[in-house]
């Protein structure tokens, strides 16, 4: 039997439980931050997850903030942050005063922070809150692939990736959540795996402005958004791969070599990418950018109080690749669309991509 | 100045001719089928063709089949074969009796060809052509990546391969190519390159049935099309390989290792899958399979004498595919897409993907 609890009851941690649900050994656990205090009372009262829009398991238990969650904390094998990147300090503080000592944990949450050092590549949350965490390291598993949450609670099916430095703590975590309809792939590259499912947002815009800067009559042009799709993908895997050499959680050779050759079928980029320029925050505002406005009118404008994650994983990014460019270490002609995501972000640029800019 | 001569004057050839006639030393002609008659002389006439529903450069030159165009042939330095499959004999035919002798022709003509030795993997026509063709072993350049024929004849931008066994003769053409909107990467894996283009048709039928296999209401579930799409770029890629090493047109070691390792960011065949998928004779095909109709019962009602490229190339892969994996030369595990198109294909049995066949 295995106690998994869930930190956050937003859309994805609490998908995420459906699966982990289904296995009648799991005890599954979830706790509100301050800010879901409505949504667990009405998930109470109703059994329908109102943002997921949902019915959910009966068996999951949801708690406010304000429950003593405490033995559920410290007697947890499985300890989920399924908080948004803003409810972490929120999370790391449950997990410290209540003495949890999980086996292991996941990070649903994505996102890149900006190290103290200006300039530097910054780092995934697979560095950045390995210090915080008290799961011994290596018990972290980082969660990726394509993945909308309402569509996993509905119970259809998906496939992604548990990646953890020690493969076997992912495997373990796979037998504790896999079902018929939610596929588990493992992989030993969580820093890799959480760059792209942080840069995938970011690109994403850049992809789904080709959806409306290229127009034929009432429908949008294709061959520029697969062209922009297919660099967006080649950009990505060369980002991620500059993140993993910054990263203090080294791997092997071995291990590195087989993510090299894998990372073409990343479900954690490539796949993720497909279903974020599907549609979501990301792509809407991509869909905008390429009308012509600018990103701060659209900010303030159609997209004002929307989080769009691709934007702040962008603003991480701008000031460690501009110096990676200037040092040599990134080749500044291999990213045009990274580039030109970061002029409209950082330099408020209408979003332009010449196609001669590609490589040729 | 090059004299360009394309046989065909469908969608493809003739959107092909667009960025070519923008060399202003290029002289580009035309030369239709037995077929093309009708289109010739409508093209002619009114600048337009109807069923690229664009005009045409003023420039380029059509012929109709019973034109004598003997000394356009002989003369010409590149010729491509713009027909589609059933066109090859007379193509051919063409070009021999003209004694024409080209530094280089260009493919457009995608599909698989069986081999008299039943049990093998099929050819691609880099392949089973350069035997039939006159041009020296290795001017030969195949053209692959995401390319709706009437975007390109409108001027909207793309990227794709051109690949030859010779790679200075793929750099020569993408000179007489390559506009602002036409952007040619070059590659030597021509035999990759075609057989991307084949399977990219038979692997985006099973893709387009998961539009339709998982609805959400009124519109379609998200991250099952995502994960399959993931999951056909993995199995054409592994497909792409074993085509490769069958092939009579081997690779250097070095020219294969750079392939393989950039094979994930083809636009040969992850991005002109992506392109495919998102309309077009196969996926239309793929999107009524995903209902729960029968391939035949498919192909003799609403797709009735439509051609589905992605039905024949599956035909040509079935049985060296099979035997294939009997040999253990393909692990069958690795092809759960696959073996579903080509059972639905071949048996007749409704499509179905149960996801737990995906590899774990």
């Amino acid at each position: 039997m295995a106690k998994i609890v869930l930190l956050g009851c937003g859309v994805m941690a609490t998908a995420l439980a459906v699966p982990a649900s289904e296995h009648p050994e799991n005890q599954v656990g979830l706790i509100g931050s301050p800010l879901d205090d409505e949504l667990v009372r009405a998930v109470r009262q109703t059994g329908h997850h109102p943002t997921l829009n949902a019915d959910v398991p009966d068996t999951l238990q949801f708690r406010l903030n304000s429950d003593d969650s405490a033995a559920l904390l410290s007697n947890a094998d499985v300890i989920v942050l399924g908080v948004s990147s803003p409810g972490i300090p929120w999370a790391l503080a449950r997990i410290a005063e209540a003495g949890a000592k999980p086996t292991s944990m996941a990070l649903v949450t994505k996102g890149l922070v900006e190290t103290d050092n200006a300039g530097s590549a910054p780092l995934t949350y697979a560095d950045s809150l390995s210090a915080s965490l008290s799961s011994p390291e290596g018990r972290l598993v980082g969660i990726g692939g394509p993945c909308i949450a309402r569509e996993l609670a509905l119970r259809i099916p998906t496939r992604v990736t548990f990646a953890s430095r020690n493969l076997h703590v992912a495997e373990e975590l796979r037998t504790l959540f896999q079902t018929d309809y939610y596929r588990i792939t493992t992989s030993e590259d969580i820093v890799g795996v959480e760059a792209c499912a942080a840069l995938k947002n970011f690109l994403c815009i850049g992809v789904s402005a080709m959806v409306t800067l290229h127009r034929l009559g009432d429908s949008h042009a294709k061959n520029p958004v697969a062209a922009l799709f297919n660099q967006a993908v080649h950009e990505m895997a060369v980002l991620a791969d500059w993140l993993r050499q910054e990263s203090s959680d080294r791997m092997t050779a071995a291990a590195y070599a087989a993510t090299v050759a894998g990372s073409a079928f990343d479900l954690a980029g490539m796949g993720d990418l497909h279903v974020t320029v599907g549609g979501g925050r990301n792509s809407r505002l991509g869909n905008l950018l390429g009308t012509g406005q600018t990103m701060s009118a659209l900010l303030d404008g159609p997209m004002k109080g929307v989080t769009v994650e691709g934007v702040d994983t962008g603003r991480r990014l701008a000031a460690g690749f501009e110096k990676a460019c200037q040092r040599g270490e990134l080749r500044a002609t291999q990213f045009p669309l990274t580039r030109s995501i970061l002029d409209s972000i950082v330099n408020d640029v209408p979003f332009e991509l010449a196609f001669t800019q590609l490589p040729g």
